[in-house]
């Protein structure tokens, strides 16, 4: 680690001397894997970024440049050299710790925060603007995956740039893959301009070149000469001058001394310039490379072997595979039924029907408007699609809800996996807003299912519903029940009375605070005496109005329990029903605050962080129950 | 009107000699000015595409065959040709008349409804993919304004469509113009291909080709024939090759001849194509040609003049304009100030902005979530930036508000114009859902000004606070009071009492409500002899809670008042508040029910339809009072 050591500061990194770099780029490799082995993390990504993280860095002068990441979960290189290695590095995802992205607060050389794909440019295109008016002259360099390209904002924000500044730089880590590998015309386009033998041979020439004068200011004319030389020769460059760049590359993304010649040429440019620079996802960790998909983003690991070292009950199926499996069994007997995904396929459990029946499959790349309104279209001619994007992502789409999908009261269901916490990755990635921002819509259902044979049984109900449907499920394992054969058809809007309240108290959960609500009403039980009804209310709209009006006639107090914020959510909806019919009854919501949840280790951690664990909910519904036994 | 008396369906236009069509264009034109003139409407945008909508219906046969019209505001010619000419066509945007836009509902012929730009080649790509499975033979056709290449999903699409389909025509309809004047990379390159005299010579030849043997086989042949040279000779159409399509034309959209000829070489190909399609918005009407923006959508107007037939108080100043010389008089004084839209510069009072201080005003095109993102970019380097966009389109950038703005705690102002109804246009335009979607989120302040003078507070203290704040307010005029020289700072989160309540009744009306809740007090006062207090709420985010806490303790009913739904808004937040302070005051929420709101004359009319007339606000509200007087 005797490199790494001495590396303070970007200033650090200048100072090396070229030779030097490889050395550091393998120490980084290093620390990346040992300290992601232990945590998980972004793996793939991280590998295949440090030569160009470490040429940015000697090239542009954070935090007076500004380089800023897209979706910047491979931002690993650039905290470790950014006064973020050693001791720090090594809280990386865990509580109290380094978030696995970059944060305005965490670091003045993180310039602008990101956790969801395609908002690179647009940023960087603010930060140019505002530079420009104040005629400063830092660089400003949005660094995209080719997955970004997938995505719509990306492009708004190319039909701005070559209209708005003379000086952005973007860099495009290609590596031929978002999540999954990419898919689209885009990324055909990217192969064909990568594997175009011509552009390869003067590349290589080129290389060689530069090996020999490093450094040098005829390099740097050699390159613009040569930059020109192939623009001149042959264009597919034309999809991005197209859109208003200067095109550059490929070039080598782990090859420094191209890298840094390029970057440097880059910085010198007066028009928009757009370096495409081709990576290997995974470089220098076998498993990774052996397994692209996994290894995006990983739970800590064997380094040898890439086996998980977690060893969650192999017998419970994930909330994941119970949708995915379910789909399938659904998929074989009616061909309507087909699955979307937004480059989420194995997160979403959509995997399996991608292998069962690839023509029932669609994967439409980071895209999750497009997503919303393809399946919106094909409803529209009597399919029956089943859209699963994370709850997080599914706020990108949620125009699209409304406007094609329950405007036009089309039953395309959405599966919104991740509802609940990401615990690892945080803020971003929290599904904790859904409930808010969708039940204001007209005709859409929304549901929760307490376990994951639920979770078959609310599939098969919405993809015959007729209704816009919207499932959310927390990421992870179910509860290990056993999925019926024959999935049963639930009836819309109506809750499951799990334990028959007597007057008292009665707990009406959502979801997977089903079992917290039942481990809760024990504690009462227990400690107090006080026998609590426990309702599984399976629907956070419609709500079972019919059962809430009889439990607040005949007991004294109703807890909502759910993982959602509090603010908008689905007790805030008991709230509104129990308004809207005058019942006198107390009322205790149980939820997330009105805070961004930050990451942590756990599930646990960060509930008991926020007054949500099974104990502390027990104490929250003592504190309301003898407040409303005062009332009375 | 001789000709299309005849026209009961589509067959009919093809039934028309080819001769005949130039009169039918004219008729349609006069029908459209006629109607429009009287009932408002997308003048210009349905003038520019008549021959164009004449040509599709004579090439395809809908309901079989798709045409999928981006937005669908420019459908007012489909409609005519659908069956909803006439006296159906007279009740264009009026109460319990037809739309002005594509609705599922309506018609047959109508494949997809549409509002918001930007969906129609997703939907287009859904249509295809559906059909492509079933094994039809259906031709899909999305019709996209060049406006909807400034939107992120028409990409997201594009990135799809020839991985997916072998056949799928999109006509682009281009009249260089979204409802401002286009911006970005890719209008420069339509017109760049628009006025290459090469490109033109070839295409008139073609014409005059045309022209002699109209309907030949032969000359179907020339096309592909000519349609090859031209790709062999230039590549201005790498733009589209590079996105997958075979691109064809630019060819002029008001010769008949040429479309048709154009529109079946589209329907034989077996590749994705785009059929470039230059249109002159407004044609055949002087005053739109000259106020080409005025007439994009317009109210009821004097044919030969142009003037407008409806008299507003010119004295009273709207809630736009209100908004817009308020910022241009803060933004002289701050340089750091600026005014960000998303092509609605004159409908958002920014036009104001961009003629006094053109430098400090940025138009993105249609294209919400990089306003919002580059917006968010502007802040992070100190700058106070203004994004005025719709409440409706506001949806689309929800999730850049939640992941850029909000979680990085940036101080944007959103200013969100159309909050409440836009009574012609209907339930695509209507802004019914932003507090819902936008209270879940934390550090976000939400607020609505109970007249234009408090809007210029609001803009000024959401200037000034550091935070993310989302100010909503109605379309039209204020309430006619003056604006003070210097605007007042407001203290986040504290509501303002109108009339003091005395212990029955306080209504907590927010925004423009404020006017409502006055009168219906009057009518209490009057009738019932009920002194009920009144109360400008002003945030709906953060709440008044120390207010709301003593009226609660010592009035029985607390009414809340908003023009938003009810499922969410303020009056669930309200709800939740008291919940959470185990109040026990009755409660009474007035706003909009769980229902798409649909179109009408005016707000008046449609606020009846649904109960919220002042007079029956009044009556709400004796309602719940006779309620909690029982209880009490």
């Amino acid at each position: 680690m005797s490199l790494l050591n001495e590396i303070k500061s970007p200033a650090d990194v200048k100072k090396l001397p070229a030779e030097k770099l490889p050395e550091l780029a393998k120490e980084i490799r290093d620390e990346i894997i040992q300290v992601t082995s232990k945590n998980g993390g972004h793996v793939s990504p991280n590998l295949g970024i440090v030569e160009l993280t470490i040429a940015l860095h000697r090239v542009f002068s954070t935090p007076e440049d500004k380089i800023i990441f897209d979706v910047s979960h491979q931002c690993y290189t650039h905290k470790i050299l950014t006064g973020r290695q050693g001791d720090i590095f090594k809280t990386l995802r865990k509580s109290g710790g380094i978030t696995g992205f970059c944060n305005r607060e965490e670091s003045v050389h993180d310039a602008f925060g990101a956790g969801h794909a395609g908002t690179a440019a647009s940023a960087a295109l603010g930060l140019a603007a505002a530079r420009d008016r104040l005629g400063g002259d830092e660089n400003i360099i949005a660094v995209l995956g080719d997955a970004a390209l997938t995505n719509g904002i990306t492009y708004e924000a190319f039909n701005n740039i070559s209209k708005t500044t003379k000086r952005l730089i973007v860099v495009l880590n290609d590596n031929g893959m978002s999540i999954s590998k990419n898919v689209g015309i885009i990324a055909q386009k990217l192969g064909d301009i990568i594997t175009n033998p011509f552009r390869n041979k003067i590349h290589k020439d080129l290389d060689s070149f530069l090996q020999r004068v490093p450094g040098g200011k005829d390099a740097s004319k050699f390159i613009e000469k040569a930059g020109r030389s192939i623009k001149d020769f042959f264009l597919p460059c034309s999809l991005f001058e197209n859109l208003g760049f200067r095109y550059l590359g490929p070039i080598d993304g782990h090859n420094l001394v191209l890298l840094e010649h390029y970057l440097n040429f880059c910085k010198s440019s007066e028009e928009p310039v757009l370096l495409h620079v081709v990576t290997q996802k995974g470089r220098g960790l076998k498993c990774a490379l052996e397994n692209p998909e996994k290894f995006h983003g990983a739970s800590p690991y064997e380094i040898e072997t890439g086996e998980s070292t977690e060893n969650p009950n192999k017998d419970i199926l994930s909330y994941q595979d119970a949708m995915g499996k379910a789909l399938v069994r659904y998929a074989k007997k009616d061909p309507k039924i087909v699955g979307i995904t937004a480059a989420m396929a194995s997160g979403t459990g959509l995997c399996h029907i991608k292998k069962a029946l690839p023509q029932q499959f669609f994967d439409v790349g980071i895209a999750e408007e497009h997503a919303a309104v393809f399946a919106a279209g094909m409803a529209a001619q009597g399919f029956r699609p089943v859209t699963a994007i994370y709850s997080s992502f599914m706020q990108r789409a949620f125009d699209c809800a409304m406007h094609d999908v329950c405007l036009q009261n089309l039953p395309v269901v959405f599966c919104m996996d991740r509802a609940g916490l990401s615990p690892n990755d945080g803020a971003t990635h929290h599904g904790l807003f859904d409930i808010a921002f969708l039940r204001c819509l007209p005709n859409a259902v929304i549901m929760q299912p307490k376990n994951e044979d639920e979770l078959a049984d609310m599939l098969y109900t919405s993809i015959y519903s007729g209704k816009p449907c919207f499932i959310r499920y927390p990421r992870g394992k179910g509860v290990g029940v056993p999925t019926k054969d024959e999935p049963a058809t639930l009836e819309i809007g109506k809750a499951e009375e799990v334990k028959k309240p007597e007057g008292s108290i009665v707990i009406w959960a959502l979801g997977n605070m089903v079992a917290e609500a039942e481990k809760a009403a024990k504690i009462l039980l227990e400690e107090d005496g006080i026998n609590a009804g426990v309702v599984n209310a399976r629907f956070a709209k419609p709500l079972d109005g019919e059962l809430l009006l009889e439990h607040a006639r005949k007991n004294s107090l109703i807890v909502t329990l759910e993982d959602h914020v509090k603010a908008g959510g689905f007790g805030s909806a008991v709230s509104e029903f129990l308004t809207e019919h005058n019942w006198p009854c107390s009322l205790k919501i149980i939820g997330w605050p009105d805070k961004f949840i930050p990451h942590g280790d756990n599930v646990a951690s960060i509930r008991e962080l926020f007054g949500l664990s099974t104990r502390q909910i027990a104490d929250q519904i003592k504190q309301a129950w003898s407040v409303a036994c005062k009332k009375d």
